[in-house]
């Protein structure tokens, strides 16, 4: 956890962030000197320094050679945040995304600029400790992890797992979880479980294209809840869809949805839970950008509400620490015996050594300091992608405010075809997930998701610069 | 490959088997000395000596000291082979099994003696060089396999693969190639292409119940069709029953099937093949047991007859080398872009080291000198376990006569409930695989499976002859 103390130059950051955010401080204008604000705040002058470069890093400021710092950030240049998504009608059918194949064909392009894919950049992982982690895990398994795993899984890694849930209020033992190939791997052991061929569940709109694949493999029909870029779905919408659709259970990222965003206030994750168990029927909760906020501490998880155990909550170590190892884990609650019947059905057990390596890496007890660098990065670069996003999109570009994760959503205006938008920019080999493969309805035809997980650069904002340029034109 | 130059102890060691089982040389007769078998053989006494200790590691023979090898082996005295299965009225909706629960459950406490699990002891398994090849992947992947793989699954495998596949006259490259997380997966993604919810298909019966909890998973129909003990599924029988029960899809072990132990030849390989073209239906054709043959050649496939991709050929390298690395392979035919997609869904990608392992391991080209022993140890160990079945169990019990794999299949009385036998032999802390569990219909309830995985000893010969004598006890 981020103890105050240590980040006094945070909290000064902090204070001058929200003077910028206020317009107490106006764009270009000129900031203390790094002795007087030291003087000012009482503190070190290397604290003064490094509040002024933690507002450097995030492109609020800037330091201009012989002269100062200077306010970069104007907040009334920003641009909008889009409405709440309308309703649909009726479920859908699941259908295929061809688009999708192809955004994965030319993401595998190392020659193209990719702000499709919400994955963190290799370079800042801890390769190393990871890869001696997994040295220890073949010296600490019997036999070098040759045999197979217990079915629920390495139960180190299940106590770390159980230890760490105290970060989103949680108390839970090792033999609630069980491990899963990554989170894709664990929604879809906990789908399975709660639902049957033919059933609907409820999903967030716009939705990850991967949750939606997910349904048409189990042959699932799909009901979008109309969803709020900043709270999450609406509740009182799905309080009435569930018994008018017949939905049977609720798929939903409920920290920093993907592609929005949204966030569900800690009132909204208790009401939900409510709703749950009014109509008796499960959440499966992927949480599994919850670690990743930017704020000051880590938003909670509807979990801690559940008192019946309706809620799967579902994370993984893909985003954090390493996507090649493919270690999830779920806590699925009262339907446990069934995901584990599902999981030595379709795998017999997870792989032995991947999850003994990364207990290892969690025991050095690094995990919470790789995990703040992270957060620190990936804010800095979300505000960096706004700025360029406001500097070079068309003026009624709507922009969503992810307060946490990887990425952001990009309404257009209505007579641009992100899609069209795609194909244009592929040719100056940049990439973006367009928004209709977020829906199974047509529509989101001109939003686009941008994933920030690339480290500010030169060639990023001329990305940004060339996508912006391009839309431009798509308007005329 | 077995080259017969290298190995004219076991030519000669065959030419005796021969003599034994067709009674030329009977139970207790006198073989000749050390000495005269190579001066008759026209080989040096070391050769003569291996062909003799080769057939007391069947356990054919045994030499008493100071005196000479005798035979110990009476084909006469050994179990008939069960008949036939039979063929049930309807398909049948798949149930949950308790047992196979209780039966896991067991597996996993090392105080029991286990016949239930088809699985190499991992003392047989090569440890050492597994481990090697890991710490040579780690090196070899970039940033030490952090990154995910890719979907198709690590190339250096697949080329492996596709170079191994001339051992079941195969012709296929890295490209034809899926690799999935064992081999119950590759059958899961492949079942999950081929079919709807709701679809009947074909199994063996009895059949594994892991394809039949698959089924489950899937919201699929099962039919089960007769199968011969030496040559498998009857094609007569599924030849008619595609169309009357709109069979959409075959699942099927075409060498060494487990519970079995059947081995289709050729001919009925190639007719299978015939008659899937004729109705147009994919074959998943799991190949898990292929290479562990005990005969001079590794049996074919049904891939190699497949001309218009039909068969989805599906493998793993769980049995033969690191069962908890969880690697496996299909060769998914016409479906390989669905398959590829739900594999997607599912899990993004394999975990990227364990693959690279494996691949790292093939390449030093220990592995087909690895499998000869293990193929060598299963025949032995089937041979012990199949005397002692026949010196223990009454009179009436017929035993399969695998030409291959990890299991043999026991047909007792049928008065004899193999469940209450197992929880009887549980007591005195030994297991086995109930007969009923293989079947969705209330059938098999007198017959069990034997896993001969164990190497012999004392103890082995004990627990056999103590489900022997509670058989006995239970007919009268």
């Amino acid at each position: 956890m981020l103890k105050t103390a240590d980040h006094l130059y945070l909290q000064i950051a902090d204070n001058l962030e929200q003077l910028i955010t206020r317009q107490v401080l106006k764009m270009g204008d000129k900031l203390p000197s790094v002795r007087n604000l030291s003087e000012e705040k009482g503190v070190s002058m290397s604290t003064a320094f490094q509040a002024y470069y933690h507002l450097e890093s995030k492109g609020m400021i800037e330091s201009r050679p012989k002269s100062g710092y200077y306010v970069t950030f104007c907040p009334r240049r920003m641009p909008e945040i889009p409405k709440q998504t309308e309703a649909v009608k009726k479920p859908s059918e699941v259908t295929v995304h061809e688009m999708i194949s192809r955004m994965y064909l030319h993401n595998s392009n190392p020659e193209i600029l990719k702000f499709s894919s919400a994955v963190f950049p290799v370079a800042q992982l801890p390769t190393a400790k990871m890869t001696k982690a997994m040295v220890q895990a073949i010296h600490r398994l019997p036999n070098g992890g040759l045999m197979y795993d217990t079915l629920q899984g390495n139960e180190d890694l299940r106590r770390q797992i159980a230890r760490m849930s105290i970060g989103w209020g949680g108390a839970v033992t090792e033999d609630d979880i069980v491990i899963a190939a990554g989170c894709s791997d664990a929604l879809s052991l906990c789908l399975s479980a709660v639902t049957q061929p033919g059933d609907t569940i409820a999903v967030e709109s716009p939705t990850y294209y991967g949750s939606l694949q997910l349904a048409e493999n189990l042959g699932l029909k799909v009901l979008e809840i109309p969803t709020h870029p900043l709270t999450g779905v609406d509740l009182e919408y799905l309080n009435k869809a569930i018994p008018k659709f017949k939905i049977r259970a609720c798929l939903f990222v409920t920290n920093f949805t993907n592609p929005l965003g949204a966030c569900m206030p800690d009132s909204h994750k208790q009401e939900l839970v409510r709703i749950l168990e009014k109509y008796d029927i499960p959440l499966i909760e992927d949480d599994i950008y919850g670690d990743m906020y930017f704020g000051k501490e880590r938003p909670g998880v509807c979990k801690t509400f559940d008192k019946n155990g309706l809620v799967l909550l579902c994370n993984s170590f893909s985003k954090s620490l390493a996507p090649g190892y493919r270690v999830g884990w779920t806590l699925p609650g009262r339907y446990k015996e069934k995901v584990l019947r599902i999981k030595r059905n379709r795998a017999i057990s997870s792989p032995s050594l991947p999850s003994a390596a990364i207990a290892c890496f969690l025991e050095n007890g690094r995990y919470e300091y790789h995990l703040r660098s992270m957060r620190q990065a990936l804010h800095t670069q979300f505000m960096r992608h706004l700025q360029a996003i406001s500097d070079y999109f068309p003026e009624d570009t709507c922009v969503t405010r992810p307060g946490g994760g990887f990425v952001c959503w990009i309404e257009l205006n209505p007579k641009i075809n992100a899609f069209e938008l795609y194909e244009q920019s592929l040719k100056h080999k940049v990439i973006f997930a367009p928004g209709r493969i977020f829906s199974l309805q047509d529509r989101y035809n001109n939003c686009l998701r941008i994933s920030y997980n690339n480290a500010w650069s030169k060639t990023v904002e001329d990305g940004l610069k060339t996508i912006g340029k391009l839309a431009r034109k798509l308007m005329v």
